[in-house]
């Protein structure tokens, strides 16, 4: 617990911190967001708004992890490199929207991208964590065999394109991950007593990094909302958004509780739900199924206001991540 | 952990329900919100929506702790009592607002009902606390002897009219509070567990009872932001925030960390502190401190949003409540 709280606090002062020195820097590089012209008319004020706030987000949840948990790393450093992988990726796709074109990344190169961190997650957890994931509410484990490598690659695949596809509200892909990352770190606190308690000390140690790891990117998600919040000064980008898709897969691996993840993260699987269907019925069938995709621009064009989306999606997270923490208590 | 998950549950699941049915009541019977002539310009759109919402929060409050903690009242009873009894001087007071005069309740009448509230709540305190109170981040105790009714006394006034007091902009007062009451419920789920090994039975299963009102009392504000969230459908009004105020009061009374309260609830001492400034101020010197008290009216008047202002306050609370939780792990 003082872990996670120290983690929390560490990470959230940095990025509050480091957002009033990164915050002037984008605006001066001029690094703004061009809003989707598909997107909500709404949204067209958005314009302008710094993006690449991620950047905020490395600075938290690099130093909370690595200082705080620095002798626990063996799940932790493989998630924070991820997450910064990722935040890789993801800068390139923002800067390429900024300066080259505004269509970013072609699809194909971010998927190839993806597919590369994917399948190095996906090896390195068979080989770490083995091939059992756990049935939740149950005491039963399911062993995945040589089918858990391919199930892994399209655990972090689907997270970091959800977390991406969520990422369209002031405030809503960092609100839903810090509630999905503070109860991951509640997790994982009461599997660093259970394998403790049962004398797997390096396994106990291993969980306790990530209870570290989930703090920063709470802390660092809550620091950013400092910013993020409606009406935002900066986004997060693409940077931001498939960094914490990172981060979301790597808990839930690492937690082998990855089966909790729909439904701990049902914001995110309904928000990339909402897209399948409408391109699949739009191709299949010419119609189109919500007034537009994602989800929480559907809600927009039903007239509902921004900021009760996003308190929305937040409360619906929370009382489902209470729902899955059941399953541990 | 899991009596705390399920009575957060329960509370925000029936809140949100109960929210269907008192929601179209208090419009149809017109318990509208009139906004103070001098309370900031903004605000004048405000008018009209309905409020002593605090209604939908004591169903799921009593429901939830009467329901879940039933073997465990010792300290639970009371605080529900606080609340109901904080609830009912506060409804009385929004009766008058709608229906009487626009000034509600005399002031001298609210502190005579809270008085009397509060003197109850302290006498009950000392016999069956004792006269000591913990100094946090230390192993020491304070014993304030026949102090001890008095001190509790002020505690309960002071929570009471500053939870009131930050009831002013949409989920102010329900976002802190639910911040506030879950960090509340850590700190009781450690002491249940202290005092579980220590053999006191008896004292484990109060703190146990505690730690599901803390539940019911955040569960409450959550549901209660599904619809008090910007842009609000409805206020809670006196009947909520009085009712809240005695619930903290309590929290912070039954726990014996009372002096982590100005810690933990710094957003509410702010609020208290601004108007106290600004009247002393304006009484002695002519001169205004804040544009306009309390704190957050002096915000808004600078031009920040009032969504902002909200997620400032809920930030500045949550690291405000972990740096109050280290006292304890």
């Amino acid at each position: 617990m003082r872990d996670m709280i120290l983690s929390i606090l560490v990470s959230a002062l940095l990025v509050i911190v480091s957002g009033k020195l990164i915050l002037p820097m984008l605006t001066r590089l001029k690094f703004g967001q061009s809003e989707r012209e598909e997107g909500p008319k709404s949204h067209l004020v958005k314009a302008g708004t710094p993006t690449m706030g991620g950047l905020m987000m490395i600075v938290g949840v690099l130093a909370s992890t690595l200082i705080l948990g620095s002798d626990s790393l063996v799940f932790a450093l493989p998630s924070v490199l991820v997450f910064v992988a990722c935040a890789i990726i993801g800068f390139v796709d923002d800067f390429v929207k900024i300066k080259i074109t505004k269509k970013g990344l072609r699809a194909y190169q971010k998927i190839i991208a993806q597919f590369l961190v994917g399948i190095v997650v996906a090896i390195y957890c068979y080989k770490t964590l083995g091939s059992t994931i756990e049935l939740p509410f149950s005491n039963a484990e399911l062993n995945l065999g040589w089918f858990y490598i391919p199930f892994a690659l399209i655990v972090v695949i689907a997270a970091v394109n959800s977390v991406n596809l969520i990422d369209g509200l002031d405030g809503l892909s960092s609100g839903v991950t810090l509630i999905y990352s503070v109860a991951m770190g509640v997790i994982f606190i009461y599997l660093t007593q259970i394998k403790d308690s049962l004398g797997f000390v390096m396994e106990s140690e291993g969980m306790r990094g990530m209870v570290i790891f989930c703090g920063a990117i709470a802390g660092a998600c809550l620091g950013f909302l400092r910013y993020n919040s409606y009406p935002a000064k900066v986004f997060m980008g693409d940077t931001g958004s498939l960094a914490l898709g990172g981060a979301v897969a790597m808990m839930a691996l690492c937690s082998r509780a990855v089966l909790l993840l729909p439904i701990m993260g049902g914001c995110y699987v309904a928000t990339s739900i909402s897209v399948i269907l409408q391109v699949g019925s739009f191709k299949l069938t010419g119609k189109r199924i919500f007034k537009m995709a994602p989800l929480h621009h559907h809600f927009e064009l039903m007239k509902i206001k921004e900021t009760k989306i996003v308190s929305g999606y937040m409360i619906v997270t929370v009382l489902l991540c209470l729902i899955s923490l059941l399953a541990y208590t």
